[in-house]
């Protein structure tokens, strides 16, 4: 990659406040030179049926080709007849793992400091199947999945991760005492490839455990890995021990090594539009980009840039309790660069 | 009940430390003169065909019986044939609410200050069918449980619970938008029940969203009603936030009216017979089933007791950083009343 011969990856704003931060992004890109060019890719105002979604089949089709991708937040239309976006996307893309690293920003304080982790969770199966149906009146069943196949591919994720990122442990996350078939599956995989990594401590934590750990003291943890629905709960929570959401990013890996990065909260439809949104999740997802691409020195120019600007507290958005704008906080980045 | 007609409740010291700590209880309840005379009751050494565990089936009798009883930790041994001790007592006593206080001990000093809330947890259904099978090498089912009857019945008791003791406001904790039938008739159930109870506000929260929430601001919740697998996630997150399952009691609901008191730590063999055990659990647990006897003077006197004991810290064992023994924090509980 180079100015001239840039990379092309695919852009969703999203909706709601999606397009102003995702317009951040762009103008902290372009500050840095950082030899990308997106290829904008918006929602559709109706049901595409190859992909029986919002989502248009043009728009997979640029993510494929690309490899690389960024997301803002996309809130599902209400209605029958169509699949969630953010579903689809893991479905279609077949984005099995959901990277979520979480860790603690100098100067935005709360009650944790020592915060240092990284979730990967199993991202298109679990209690995500779908399947699910009525007995007889009264009584719903649905039903958790686990494959071999999806659990030996994220566990081989996580022990690669760990590796490549020189973290010391990985803690496979379970409820085995009780579903032993299933989370014993997931922990059988999980084991099978920690004799792989014998540089990389492993441990097994039962879920409700962990969580009491998580809050007690989130330094025990370096890279967890679980299945779906365990990965949902357990990196909000880590997130919630830093800040929240909208300061914490994540890079979904798919088939054939894709990445898909992603700002995971809400498109916050209240303030869309008033300049007021926080960028940082979307930025530092754009980092975790980055990243995937190899571009390390423009990775690390960025990611300083934003943790100093928070740092330095002059311009922070309302969310971190301050009183900028979303270009101010912009620029302030783009200053720093 | 009074000194000579004194009320009759079974005691389970358990396993491990349990002893100690059930010998602090009844310490303690001399002390205060409660009047209630305990039936002791053990795990069997051999597996009772008619339990199918190592519980005795006059144990069970023997709660039946009283309708309320006291149980310490108990480690399920290893091995085949037999069921867990604890999914025991919930299956055959119909324990189906698990009610889990969790508020800020004042001098025990932790990340939060401001945790006032109840856990209400769905005991008996859920993801704790024991129902899993591999469909084909490789691909393994569980089957998750929701009816009408146990969510109804939990949640009536969440909404009973609130309006009793002067609480606020119940949510509703589920994953409704991912198993739209399974979490949705649950949901639906707890809407039924929150009409009958304009009094109380009623929320529904989802729960990745409940655990973020949570660390961030947990004086945010007051009763929280879920199913099994998030109340048992939950449940011990809360009790993370005061200081974990030393700290707080716990009590299950059963048919007919029935109270199983219970500490929900382990039975911590590693300092079993030492007079080290923190025995605060149990008691504020024993304190729970006194309350569900109406006999509130003897419940405060003994809670108030605790709490000072804690608060002014001269006597603390070592998990609260202190190096007082079981019997001398006993004493000092005993002192104060
Ligand atoms: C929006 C919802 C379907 C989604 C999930 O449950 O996976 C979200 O919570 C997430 O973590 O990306
Ligand atoms: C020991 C285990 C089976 C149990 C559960 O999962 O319910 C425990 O975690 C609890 O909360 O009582």
């Amino acid at each position: 990659a180079s100015p001239n011969h840039p990379i092309r990856a695919t852009l969703f704003p999203g909706d709601g406040i999606g397009p102003e931060i995702a317009n951040s992004v762009k103008q902290v890109f372009n500050t840095a030179e950082v030899p990308i060019e997106w290829e904008e890719h918006y929602v559709g105002d109706k049901v595409d049926p190859r992909t029986e979604s919002f989502l248009t089949w043009e728009s997979l089709e640029s993510v494929r080709r690309n490899g690389v991708g960024l997301k803002g937040p996309m809130a599902t239309p209400i209605g029958k007849g169509h699949r969630s976006l953010n579903l689809t996307l893991r479905k279609e893309l077949g984005l099995y793992a959901n990277v979520r690293p979480c860790y603690s920003l100098e100067g935005y304080k709360t009650r944790y400091d020592d915060v240092n982790l990284v979730t990967i969770r199993e991202n298109t199966e679990g209690e995500y199947s779908g399947l699910e149906h009525q007995v007889v009146r009264g009584v719903v069943e649905s039903l958790k999945v686990i494959t071999r196949q999806a659990s030996l591919r994220v566990a081989e994720y996580a022990f690669h991760y760990a590796k490549a990122h020189g973290r010391q442990r990985v803690s496979a996350i379970h409820k085995a005492n009780i579903m032993r078939k299933t989370d014993g599956l997931f922990l059988k995989c999980c084991r099978e490839v920690a004799e792989k990594y014998p540089e990389i401590n492993y441990e097994e934590v039962i879920i409700d455990n962990c969580c009491m750990m998580l809050v007690k003291n989130p330094a025990l943890f370096d890279v967890l890995v679980m299945p779906n629905l365990y990965g949902d709960i357990i990196s909000d929570l880590c997130a919630g021990l830093v800040g929240g959401l909208g300061l914490t990013p994540s890079c979904n890996i798919g088939e054939g090594g894709l990445a898909l990065a992603e700002a995971v909260h809400g498109s916050a439809p209240d303030i869309a539009g008033k300049n007021l949104a926080n960028p940082t999740a979307l930025l530092l997802s754009a980092v975790m980009m980055l990243r995937h691409l190899k571009l390390h020195d423009k990775a690390d120019q960025i990611h300083n840039a934003i943790i100093k600007t928070i740092a330095e507290g002059r311009y922070r958005t309302a969310d971190l309790g301050g009183s900028s704008t979303t270009s101010e906080f912009t620029k302030a980045i783009c200053d720093s660069l």
